[in-house]
């Protein structure tokens, strides 16, 4: 609550400050889902749309000298579209504003439009309008908009007894920003994997039609973003790290720098991969991955990795 | 097209690398209406959506020390509400993006919700999520989602012989913006408009219901919102100055700073006002006051006032 809250941004960090925030909101009756999830959903015309703003900012989300114009629109459209494809949802239609100084080429910022263009190309979804202004940092906000055929899958239905499942790649990401933040340029398909991520736009509507009871993609670390369904929930959930095949790539990035490549998968973002929970017993296909259960005990919001809590930081937080 | 153009963003200007971006988004069969308008409307779950995105930015929308952050709360939702209400729609939902650095205090930016969540409530929205990151500068970033019950009003369908009309303040805002930037407080009621716009929420969705060909918000100055009519509905205007009535603040303000009150009501944005054309004879209440006509002759794409070319900037343009 925002009593008491008191401070700087950096001083309370990002999720206290979001939570007063989201504290700050009335939501009407037509608000199916509000703050706090990957995305809302809201009663429109007859219908629901699922919908969802994310912003980008230069040398924060992207840099000028690691990431391509091309690349940067196809990331900043990902991690918008990812957000939908989080609740089950299938986006539509995106908006993007940007924020830049006068001196950016125009041929830049038409290459930023040919990268969103071609990610939104993935799922179908157009580009339909936005904003242009000026701005010292390169900034993008962007905004999807979408429908759940199958259903809403939120983070808050995680009970006691389900699996734990991955979809897509996790840690292929945060290799390659290690990589590129040591100055090398390969593993190419690491670097490749920072530059553009591949997230998997089949399997939030395939989530939702096999029954999921919560999700959310993994932009920011996956136990911490386990960490955010486990706290909705309301369940302890422990991964199981003898589950994850640690590809060649990532174990390559690990041996020459030094790096333990669990940690790429257990704490790494960017891949924008989907973790969901399903009830026990549920015939998952081959694009899930069971990584882990949500405990019948344990303390409610807490994540562990091989029934031990993690050392590490579990991911990243702004302004932390 | 974007074939040829070259340079940079300042070169260029914006509405020409707007419609260079927009070039580059091929555009769904789900998309009604398209870049280039107020809003976007998309098919959505069996009905329609109308939907908009706007970013404002430190120390270019808004200052810290002429606005708390209240205001810039209330000024980035009208903004952005307005371009709902242009299309005739009632926004229901509201997406907000804030870019801060970790040194802001909190406090701040709980007074910013306040503002924001205070100007939903004007037309009934809620504001259902965003995102929080780091920046140097304040970034705002929103989005509305809403409804057009009565139908749409686009830009594109003004016709000869249509008269002009203008519903809510005018050149108030920038009456107060030009108080302001001569380090003055007062008259108190222009700064107030400055600061906190009154869109004419009701005047968006009664256009539609009373028949309107066409309709755009003031947002960057009459006579250049105007033109974005005038082009995207292949006419003429001319604006009959006598029309206008120049309020007593306005006046003052001309009075006192030596500008003749009349470039307020033509070139001044940021009031949110709308403008819609309307077939003659239309029976229009006391909400819109008629300032023109859509001529029957005359180069397309031109505003003209009392039958002659305006010879000052007709509003503001980003960049330039």
């Amino acid at each position: 609550m925002p009593q008491g809250l008191s401070g700087t941004l950096g001083d309370v960090g990002e999720f206290a400050v979001v939570a007063a925030l989201a504290s700050r909101f009335p939501q009407a009756s037509g608000v199916i889902v509000g703050p706090g999830d990957d995305a809302a959903v809201v009663a429109v015309d007859g219908g629901e749309a699922v919908i969802s703003l994310d912003m980008l900012v230069q040398g924060r989300h992207f840099r000028l000298d690691w990431s391509s114009a091309t690349d940067i629109g196809h990331k900043a459209a990902a991690e918008n579209l990812s957000d939908i494809n989080a609740m089950g949802g299938r986006a539509t239609t995106l908006l993007v504003g940007v924020g830049a100084p006068p001196e950016l080429d125009v041929a830049w910022a038409l290459e930023l439009a040919d990268g969103l263009a071609a990610e939104a190309a993935k799922v179908g979804a157009s580009v339909v309008g936005g904003d242009l202004t000026r701005a010292d940092a390169i900034t993008i906000a962007m905004t999807a908009l979408g429908v759940c055929e199958h259903g809403v899958v939120r983070r808050s239905g995680a009970h006691a007894g389900d699996v734990v499942a991955l979809a897509g790649r996790q840690g292929w990401a945060d290799a390659g920003f290690a990589v590129l933040a040591r100055g090398f340029r390969s593993p190419r398909v690491v670097v490749d994997a920072h530059r553009q991520p591949q997230p998997p736009y089949e399997a939030g509507p395939e989530a939702a039609r096999l029954g999921a009871t919560a999700m959310i993609d993994v932009s920011d670390g996956l136990l911490q973003d386990l960490g955010h369904v486990a706290a909705a929930s309301g369940v302890a959930i422990d991964v199981d790290s003898a589950r994850f095949d640690v590809p060649e790539p990532l174990q390559a990035v690990g041996a020459a720098l030094g790096i333990d490549p669990k940690k790429f998968l257990l704490t790494g973002g960017d891949d924008y991969g989907l973790v969901a929970t399903f009830p026990a017993g549920a015939a998952l296909p081959d694009s899930w991955r069971v990584i882990g259960a949500v405990l019948e005990d344990g303390e409610q919001g807490t994540v562990t990795v091989d029934g031990a809590v993690y050392d590490e930081p579990a991911g990243h937080q702004h302004f932390r």
